[in-house]
């Protein structure tokens, strides 16, 4: 570390994998991370940070996607993998923990966040993937830690640990974000919502990988999609399909109609749209019409007017479908993200800083082109007049993110905390200096 | 019993009872029936039969619908809930089983068939279903007798018993046959091939309920639809929905094209055609294009030809709607069911013989409207130069066939034990009769 | 003929040819036979009938599928082929025309239907065509007599005339509906809401061809279907497919998703249904979001149960269509028929008389299978206590109907002239009696 | 002018004005500009210009769009509005007209290309519309000069004027080029094929209008759209819809699925597409299964690649959904643009001459987003080592592009015809500057 912080390197690098390697073993999907939660937050109690769950960072009333069978199932098996009773009473059905330190000195506040949820998805079963053969592979079968935030995580507790260690040298407040339900972009909004990060001066998150070679940062990563995520539950009658077809109230063919016209939604003159229908689950006997059919869908734009056009479309496209065939149709929100766009004073620190944490290289833009529900939170702490960037720290990947071959290079975490500590440092010292400049 | 075999009503009453409320809790899906094959096996093995598994009675080449998956599962809950080992062995993994009684003494080959598997069908959880209270429900989640063949199989044993009972009053030869998987049509046309019944002089099956009120006895229901189950399997190429949609092969979106066209294939001037298509399943990810779907559907028509004209607009549909999108598919047929037309001195026979078993009432004709593999079976007999029927034996309904509510009127199996004895008796005797006439 | 009406055959059927061929020269769609009426109207008028036209015989508020710029050009049209000014003054706008021949002796009012309009098909222009080698096809392209409407009229003539040649051995009242746009069902239900037929106690109707050979009679076909005819009007927004397209509003893609779905209605437990979309037109150029379509359809059932499912069907998917595309839609009645059921006594009658009038065969029964207006004539006059008929005057045909290849065998037209006179003959006859049997 | 060439303003303005209104009256659509080229062939003709038709200009194995059914009769209303007979020989059914001012002295060949065929739109019949009110109505209803090519037309009629009263003062050679069927792109490529224009080294065109208003000449317009124009025709069977709708084959219902499927075309991730179909028209009777479609349309994109996407999904859709309905399909390209790009060094000369020419403003880039088939011609030009511009001329409008009250500023064609006379000037100046250096 460039200035007052002191951290043994190599013993950081090791403690990262091992972080890195235990959430791997045990991923939990969007707000079933009861395990990872209690994992995290029991490294945080020893190491002095006040913690914060369920409410005091959520609002409760604006989860998105959330299931709760899942999360009974969830919690039964958390408690198997040997999450703390404690713990779980604390998150009240809500995962994630936000983490305080508060140095007592005045400084800025400044907020870090890291996403801890895994994707369903099927791990590799193939021997060369390296969390099989060394032994680390999920233990969750349906679910992996396939797109990084498994080393989100342990960056987290890396910092968390730094900062502990270095408290003397710190001034103002640290809130360290254990965001869950990152996936889908379901927990961004409620968070922002909750107010925990209403009087941040300072907010940094990053994404591992994405595209970014190892030793590479991209520091202003440019066209984050706004995009919504949404259910929608066709509720139709079933009928005998052989004696009387007339009878029932096809939700399935409602479903057809719906996925295939909202997938011709007029392009718009404005820019970018996208639309998808992910999943579609109908019916129950093979002789009997339809009476229910579930599809998953989001929509996308460049912008938020963009992707309004496009959810109203969908609106309108379903309940047409719904009328055109007598069923019913509800449609429920799971998910959603808006654009994000970094404060041009972080983007240059976090160009001055890579050189000196690690990076061989420093890209200023690059197109991530996919949505992030952090940019609620980048919002939420903009709207209050604070500074927020979002980066992209580069590591080689084994396969794309939310792939069953996915892997990363586990070395590209040291340099991130580096980044976010020297971030801290700079910003702190920033802070300070503007206040002598003023006595 | 009207003649020669003597049988205790109500012990018989009884036992009917006891053996269909143990098959009501163990039910077994379509090509699962290991536990319930096994039950049987065992009371046609104490009673003297002689058994018939597996390819004796079965093409296998021309099994249709069978997945093996779930047949190992099923294997292990069979065993779990006590099958025998023995059993499975012979069975090999394909369930029913078929009895030969054999006399010894000149005389007809008389067969009876009794289907024995369950549907895929929650069980109704309410306190006011029989089957509930009284401590019998289904044990299978998913899986319930909610079509009779509980009592379908109860009666194929009650006759098994009386048979045995009164082997020295009988001549000829007697072939029961337990036939697994009729729920979809899945096994008449390979039991009909493996060549168990050619030698068959007379057949008869029946079905219990069928809107039929209890105390009826229908001999010559009309119009069984030919049918062709089928299932499709789409298979596309995955992307990112908003990266790169592009890239991707939209497996449902073909599957909706599918869907939306076979509903609309013309209506036909000969005559009555059904298409259903009852599930769908697609897609992994809510943002990734869904790379493959499944859909099980069914075609029907009111003679073969009809049937033909739906199924090969299904095969011309499926192609085009792949190849419109990109993707592949494939057609698996999973049932088939052909017209059943009963021989009319069988049905007069049985029309006589009625009011003498315990049916109030004898109806002649009524409409059918659904499918049967009976079918095949008829066919194959009559096509041997065989006579066949297949009649509804009434009983009042808590509610319709494949409803989680479905209950039967158990006192209506007796009447239908009766019939078959004393439908054997009349045919041995008219045999018999016929010979003396010639000599 | 048998009895007290005498004709000269020969010099009938030359007349008969005569008209027939002129008929076909000038052949009008429906609503726009001006000069067809007028033609009619000069020999019945000659003939000393009293006729009737406009309102008089029409219920002008219930005509369905009329369009004023056709009726106009009409009318210019029949004016150049020489129709009067005087029966167009009549008419006031609306073909057709009825007569009335009153004996002045009591007896039972007989109404005769003859329908008279041609069909929108381009005649054939092939050499072996016969109007075309002998000097008679349609002087209007795009419009033929290829239904045999002009061998009906010329039936009617020759009928009105073998009458008013016979008056002194007639009794009752005889009235001639000499009917305009049968073709898409347009008329009759405004016909029989006009009131003229009320006091009718006898009706009598036939059809020449209709797949029944030359020589037969069929007295009592089956299977009228039921039928609505309506056009959809989808009204959009235009805008520049390629620099806006998401501010059109797309009255085409309406359409197209009507259709698709319309296809789709589900087939009915009770008995036979169609729908048909027979044209559609849409748009204004290649690059503009098309603002408008029209479609033209149809349904039909076995009975008006079935039609009127189908038709709401119909409705519902127009509204959602229109919906989905954020389009507007009308939907606007053009035609209608009911079922068709004779009355035996009338079936019997003209059976019998068959035999006597110059057919080698007389059918009983024969289905129909497509739709008639006659029905809601038959419909009237049964409901106000009068027995009627509808029978098929076979006729070998040079192609099917509405085929532009389509020609009769004229020597048939005679036979029908017979069988109607005859008929009247015996129905007076009957009446006569009965009233002597009272006095 | 503000060199060497001499002209009377006001008197080429009123010359201008009179073209214009003239070419407004007999609007003519593409491929049909049989008198238009006619009457600009006579005025170059008079002024000394050599004249090139046909196949001199035009390739005419690749014309798209072309219907010899509109040609035939289009021929016929020239001869009518009085086209010369011999310059219809010399055209050989191909519109257009290429000319020639070689002034003998050694110099640049510089081509300007203007674009003079109407649009199928029915032209306002307000009263407040001027053409109206001023008596220049279109005197061919369904055809307006509504995109103004009418003053395109006459504004190259002004240059070749000027030009030819000037021609002491030039040198090289001048080509300009009355090109036919801009509309829809369908000349464009067969122009650039026959090769007349390959010895071009300057290239000159200009649009009026587009959203550019009076006074502002854009000198370098952005994002010309690759574009495929199509026709798809659907040929299928006839069958009665009440009597056997299994026998037909659906056209209209193939066409349907396409255009719903077509609009559902995938986004991609490079860049922006389109999809239209603009008309669609099917079917022959309202009972009759229709057995033709036909259905116009058209694609675009970014770049070359984006729209090859497109219309290489449109061909694999219309396949399929031909299949799918056991039609026919042929797919009749009717047209083509691809990618524009001004040469910058034209550009910034025009730029430069713009407020020497009558301009108020000059802008030097705007958003095209529309189609043009000079995209062609520059193309050829610029592949042949020519330098190419495309520039937008400002008027303002009454109304939209293509829209019936389209009217454009009159006095803005005179600032035109100076752009591309100063131009022509200072094009042959720098060259012989340029060679007088090289001496």
């Amino acid at each position: 570390m460039v200035n007052k912080m002191t951290v043994d390197e190599q013993a950081l690098a090791q403690r990262l994998m091992n972080y890195r390697r235990e959430f791997h073993r045990y991923p939990e999907s969007a707000w079933c991370e009861f395990f990872t939660t209690s994992r995290i937050a029991g490294v945080l109690q020893s190491q002095g940070y006040e913690l914060f769950f369920s409410d005091a960072i959520i609002a409760r009333n604006t989860i998105m996607g959330r299931d709760d069978a899942n999360v009974i199932k969830a919690q039964e098996r958390a408690i198997s993998w040997g999450a703390e009773l404690d713990h779980l009473a604390q998150m009240n059905g809500i995962t994630g923990v936000g983490a305080l330190l508060d140095t007592g000195r005045p400084g800025p506040v400044i907020a870090l966040r890291f996403d801890i949820d895994a994707v369903d998805v099927m791990e590799s079963q193939d021997d060369s993937h390296r969390p099989r053969f060394l032994g680390f592979a999920s233990l969750a079968p349906g679910v992996a830690h396939a797109c990084g935030h498994d080393a989100h995580a342990a960056i987290g507790l890396g910092i968390a640990e730094s900062l502990a260690a270095n408290k003397n040298t710190l001034c103002g407040k640290i809130k360290l974000l254990f965001q869950p339900a990152e996936e889908g972009c379901r927990a961004g909004k409620a968070i922002a919502e909750s107010g925990w990060l209403d009087d941040v001066d300072y907010f940094i998150a990053a994404h591992i990988g994405m595209n970014v070679p190892s030793g590479t940062l991209v520091c202003d990563p440019q066209h984050f999609l706004c995009s919504s995520k949404f259910d929608l539950h066709f509720k139709g009658k079933p009928a005998h399909a052989g004696i009387e077809p007339n009878a029932g109230r096809n939700a399935l063919a409602a479903a057809c109609t719906a996925v295939s016209q909202m997938l011709a939604i007029p392009r718009h003159r404005d820019g970018m749209t996208r639309v998808n229908v992910g999943q579609l689950h109908a019916g129950d006997g093979r002789n009997v019409i339809p009476a229910n059919a579930v599809l998953m869908g989001e929509t996308r734009g460049e912008n938020r007017e963009l992707n309004s056009y496009m959810y109203q479309q969908v609106e309108q496209i379903a309940q047409a479908a719904a009328m055109m065939h007598g069923v019913k149709v509800d449609i429920k929100a799971q998910g959603e993200a808006i654009g994000l766009h970094n404060d041009q004073e972080m983007v240059e620190l976090l160009g001055r800083l890579g050189p000196y944490s690690g990076f061989a290289k420093v890209v200023r833009e690059k197109d991530f082109g996919a949505s992030e529900d952090a940019s609620y939170l980048v919002d939420r702490v903009q709207g209050n007049g604070g500074k927020a960037i979002y980066c992209l720290v580069g590591s080689d990947l084994t396969a794309g993110h939310h792939n069953g071959d996915f892997d990363i290079d586990e070395s590209r975490m040291l340099p991130a905390v580096k980044l976010f500590l020297n971030a801290i440092e700079h910003l702190q010292g920033e802070t300070i200096h503007k206040e002598e400049e003023v006595a």
